[in-house]
């Protein structure tokens, strides 16, 4: 079906989408979000540099996933961190969401990441289900007997 | 007192300290480490390209702290992920973490940094005191009322 299927973004009219996407998705949570086109040109920029990858499902785009790549502190490979992973709201609890994040998980080993985090909130609990399915963990060690691992954030 | 004064990495002999210092800090928790020459010369070579930063306490060193660098996803500005912060054993609770992470914020700052991120868990009491003491949050919406942020991570 073509709404399930996924895309890496390419073309500049893929970042635009991408980028409206992204900014309806901080708008639905209260949060700023940068200028539509500039963030367009932001993230093609971060692609080429090899540094981001974007990922589109369905046409033009009914979600969006944004992962961040570099070479790890602990070797000489690429780690890779899932910063934003988006599906339209009234599209939501139809798989789009697990197509979207198989697609990008299947991208960054492709890229050759060994490694993804995340973060997320203890209340988004559907989005907890689905990387909990793909074998995300939020404990220490890795199992569910450590402890929680916590995200913490600052401005500079 | 010299045992506070704290430097950034730069000669061989810096990373060396810095590569043992953390593969102490990886063995006191059970965690697999790599070789510490090869980390020493990986480590000097991510400041190199600009993508990471150390950091030392003490001569040669009793304590060290690793930021990562990149281009944010929302802005044309740097954000700071803090990957290890460490104090030997022997040498906590004298303050060296505080100072550690004062020398840490106040160089990425120099570098361009606007945000700087961590991970840590809910049993690591004394750590998370000094973070929220220098306004780390671990709330979505960085206020008590929000819930709480939780660390992902996968292997690939």
């Amino acid at each position: 079906m073509e709404e399930m299927q996924t895309r890496i973004a390419a073309s500049p009219e893929d970042f635009a989408w991408a980028a409206k996407l992204l900014v309806d998705f901080n708008t639905e949570y209260g949060d700023p979000a940068p200028e539509p086109q500039w963030w367009a040109r932001h993230l093609a920029r971060l692609c080429d540099e090899g540094t981001a990858r974007v990922v589109l499902v369905g046409r033009p785009g009914d979600g969006v996933g944004v992962v961040r790549l570099r070479t790890s502190t602990y070797a000489d490979e690429l780690e890779a961190y899932l910063a934003e992973l988006y599906v339209v709201p009234a599209l939501r609890g139809q798989g789009r969401g697990t197509v979207l994040l198989r697609a990008i998980i299947d991208d960054a080993v492709a890229q050759g990441a060994t490694y993804m985090d995340l973060t997320t909130t203890e209340e988004d609990v559907a989005a907890r289900a689905v990387y909990e399915r793909f074998g995300f963990d939020c404990h220490e060690g890795r199992g569910a007997d450590g402890p929680l691992s916590f995200y913490y954030e600052k401005d500079l």
